[in-house]
């Protein structure tokens, strides 16, 4: 029999990940409520004609498709090539991110909800992507979005989310950088080629990894002129704190509609005062944030520079994302945090809680049936105040027992043997200290483990 | 365009249904840790390896197969017919129960582990199912499993789980029901018949739906005797409380070794007087727990009889479940909630919290940009008191305001106009009693919502 294994790109989670990834998840998911967002869960499983054509011909490709069931023999064979083949055997796919689910959702209930609609939604999605470090195949997203509201207020609350979620998860020097794809947009009318938007993004959203030069050389390459290239070299160049950035995007865009727009939204925002609690967001015009459809505000949190994981959560506003469902004129904006990310993060700073009260803090040791007969309701009890307790089960030689507790991390062991049960005592052993004391069994109800 | 639609079998969970499902979610996982269980997470993809042959031809049958990435059209060529084309064009499909998963994950994971591993997994499954009242193609299971321990001191604590969630869920006067496997198959021994184990289980499944007549006419179709049916017939028949029931079976399988051993097992777990804080668990000998793979105790939870929803739960014993994998003498017992039915019978017992603490208890009226400005410290305030709140960002006329804060169920509504600016106060407003009250700024600090 062959060793079994998992997928590539998939993991296990074994207990002490699966609690550490839950501190970061609650966390998100209690400040997304204090802020005002409910909760969405949608199917795994979408409809191919929901989500084809969605994230582009790649997206198309790396979408885990769902094989129908019943005979597909016959359907096979009557297929030329490999896209009708899987369009004849497959009809569902897995859901490839959470923001085309929820404008899914939206349109089919458009009728029952209260909009401004501001929901959340906590789930895995999968991508056939070549597996590598930090890259998986099935992974969770963490979202929230406010749809049916073009008011700038829910850009400063989503700031402030990423805000208060960083600082609940005691993550200090992370930054906020904030721009305006009507930014970029006016850079592409100033350069003379509009039509060079999506390119002219994509080479600037390289800034980090080919440098000023490397971004103009892409451009050249393009058929951009020296001249046109010369504009976006003095962008790139912009430098200064927040005020001095919108006065020198002010000059830069003078008299162009969507530019001063796009400056006054970023304005506004900046100076709202409202959202920067802990960290005040920086302007960054050449943040892109890839090929996504925003069209206002976007927004990307990086973890501090110490630890050179980059991204940790990123968002932004699009404008009529519904529409692709055919409900028009609903503007949306959200945020997603990048959980596998923040989870290295805190493991890099050593961030995450003590293992502690979560998992089983007591464990009696099996020394007989009367023994067990008296741990039993000390055992509830202690459970009735919320202490996880267990019995080890099987009547071992006590040095098993002990290194149970010891492999599993149970920092307290209670042992009650023939003394203790004539004595109507408990015996309680610190695993980490190593220090035993005999109390009284009724006393065990005003200990804190 | 066509409206979109989700694939049949699955669901879409609004806020509302979340919250409740998380009510039971977080009940029963505050349980499991109480009792020592640690989570597990595993990928919604399994080789196909893992899963094939491990639940029957339905199984495979019924199974979601994920379609190969890349070109599989000339793989797909080479297929002679519909089950080797699935086994060109798929390697992968999707978790079929919790049960397989964490049998593998053990096997791939013995080294490190602390035995006896105690695991809980709370996770969506898919089937290809028949979708009907009640029956999903995407559905949460709920397990909690003992491996490499044969003491029966775990089905003690696994009953003392069920009473627990029931008990905090405010269940009343459900059932918890326990049987063996072995005196089922004692039983078939007793009747002659031991190679009709199977088949004498599978109908005495089904008596309640069949009768104790369906059940005799059933087995003389699948060729018992007369004087065999009898044996049945005496079994079925076994009436009284749990001591009485005890004391027939032990007449009944006088003498035969795994009857009595099998009789013995139940006599502890009902004698342990461990479990039983709430519910004392009822012997009942025609429990058969269908075509699972047990084979000692098993357990079946009901719903309160005026529910007419049956079975929420259940499981039991499997002698050697890691052994599919290759790693053998493993004990294993565990047991499961059907969340969905245990949502429907809350909801029909009207069991479940207010809406409550959860969602946003107060929302601050859009009243320009002064009133604004002082109402983000005031919500921040809230939030650091862990009151959700939330501001309506669109300055709309108040009415729509004060119709969102209805639809969503929100019940109290802040109103800084410019009277409440001059003054440093703030005007609340209780949607649920009418009631308005004007009360200084600084005193929201102290007020509950």
């Amino acid at each position: 029999m062959n060793k079994p294994t998992i997928p590539k790109g998939t993991r296990d989670f074994g207990p002490d990940v699966v609690r550490k990834r839950n501190h970061i998840l609650g966390t998100i998911r209690r400040t997304f409520e204090l802020y005002g967002f409910q909760p969405l869960e949608t199917p795994a499983m979408e409809n191919l004609s929901t989500l084809t054509g969605k994230y582009g011909e790649e997206g198309d490709q790396l979408m885990f498709k769902i094989l129908n069931n019943g005979d597909i023999f016959s359907a096979a064979q009557q297929a030329g090539n490999s896209r009708e083949l899987v369009s004849r055997v497959s009809e569902k796919a897995l859901r490839y991110d959470l923001t085309i689910p929820f404008a899914r959702y939206v349109v089919m209930n458009q009728h029952e909800l209260a909009f401004p609609f501001k929901r959340y939604q906590i789930q895995p999605v999968w991508r056939a992507d070549r597996p590598q470090k930090g890259r998986y195949r099935e992974f969770y997203q963490c979202d929230a979005d406010v749809v049916g509201s073009s008011s700038l207020l829910n850009e400063v609350e989503l700031l402030a989310v990423y805000d208060q979620v960083f600082h609940r998860l005691g993550l200090r020097g992370y930054t906020l950088r904030i721009n305006n794809r009507k930014i970029l947009s006016a850079l592409a009318d100033r350069c003379g080629k509009p039509e060079q938007l999506t390119a002219i993004t994509v080479a600037i959203d390289k800034l980090d990894k080919i440098g000023a030069e490397g971004v103009k050389k892409e451009l050249a390459e393009r058929g951009l002129s020296g001249q046109e290239t010369a504009v976006i070299e003095r962008f790139l160049s912009i430098q200064g704190n927040n005020e001095e950035k919108l006065d020198r995007l002010r000059e830069l865009f003078a008299g162009h509609e969507t530019g001063l727009k796009g400056i006054e939204e970023l304005s506004y925002v900046l100076h709202a005062d409202l959202a920067a609690r802990h960290t005040v967001p920086v302007l960054d015009p050449t943040l892109a944030r890839g090929l996504n459809y925003y069209t206002g505000i976007i927004i990307e949190a990086n973890a501090p520079a110490t630890v050179k994981i980059g991204s940790i959560g990123g968002g932004g506003r699009y404008d009529d994302l519904t529409g692709l469902f055919g409900l028009t004129g609903l503007s949306g904006v959200g945020i997603s945090f990048g959980v596998d990310r923040i989870y290295d993060v805190l493991e890099a700073l050593q961030l995450f809680p003590e293992a502690g009260a979560a998992s089983t803090r007591i464990l009696f040791l099996h020394l007989g049936d009367d023994s067990i007969k008296t741990a039993f309701p000390l055992m509830e009890a202690l459970r009735d105040r919320d202490i996880p307790a267990e019995i080890f089960p099987d009547p071992l030689k006590l040095d098993k027992q002990l290194k149970y507790a010891a492999k599993r991390g149970i920092p307290h062991v209670a042992i009650i043997g023939e003394q203790e049960l004539q004595e109507n005592t408990v015996s309680l052993k610190n695993l980490e200290t190593g220090h035993q004391e005999k109390i009284p069994q009724a006393q065990l109800a005003n200990r804190s483990f």
